[in-house]
């Protein structure tokens, strides 16, 4: 297959939110998506963008993306977070997601980050395999937390009373 | 105790970097951390720094820290991780980590962030209680995976001949 693999641009953004939406129903999520391809615009584009983001594309079709940004290791130092890794069902098994996945770890490589993190989860043992595959390690001790928004307006409600 | 809870200062790091190495001590890797006082002085400081940091500081001693920076989530947009919040062992239980916790989810809060993330071994069920509490939900599907800087130079090489 002839896509290439380019840094996004805005008007991306579209097909971008439409793979963020298909990975949230394949990870059982399908309502959790609230961003707009306005956030995505502001948030990705213009000075101190909140993400750096390849698009593989063919035919003037987005295939896949590779979502990241940088994180701080308090051991290792400057870090890579990946945060999404999307191709689209039909094009799955094309070696998209590879060549996405070495697009954000030779960035990492060439700009010395000192690791790349990302998380999965644990029923998807097709990307677990292949994170193993390429020398990654997938931890079973850590737990990911999280406090929603809804939670932290709660939270800090209840402290500030 | 009469603590108080402040931003960090580049003097703090040498006290910063002993908290570091105790929590990854308890945390069963105390060989872990290679990071120096100059890296953290370099990376969180000046221009675009990588993390930020409060202190609880008594008697010109640093009691404890909460080490955090932004991330990105392609469901709700910007997000604060929680990298790091450490309590010196002799200085637990007095209110010092849940003070420095509050103070991480009310910056989160103020400026309007989505959500914040961290980490947490999954033995350490004091900490996943405390979350718990406080409306944090901790997951156990999601599997946290990391590629280190050696793995991903023998990656990069071996995709790269």
């Amino acid at each position: 297959m002839n896509y290439s693999i380019r840094k996004a641009i805005e008007t991306d953004m579209s097909s971008v939110l439409n793979l963020i939406k298909e990975l949230a129903s394949f990870e059982n999520e399908p309502n959790a998506v609230v961003i707009t391809v306005e956030d995505l615009k502001s948030h990705g584009f213009g000075k101190n963008p909140a993400f750096k983001l390849y698009v593989a594309e063919l035919d003037n079709e987005i295939l896949g993306i590779a979502l990241f940004y940088e994180r701080y290791s308090t051991w290792k130092g400057k870090a890579i977070h990946l945060e999404d890794l999307i191709v689209q069902e039909k094009h799955r098994g094309k070696g998209i997601g590879n060549a996405l996945y070495y697009k954000v770890l030779k960035y990492a490589h060439q700009n010395n980050f000192k690791r790349v993190a990302w998380e999965v989860l644990d029923w998807n043992t097709t990307a677990i395999d292949f994170y193993k595959s390429t020398g990654a390690k997938v931890f079973s001790e850590w737990r990911v937390a999280q406090m929603d928004e809804k939670s932290l307006e709660n939270y800090i409600e209840t402290k500030d009373n």
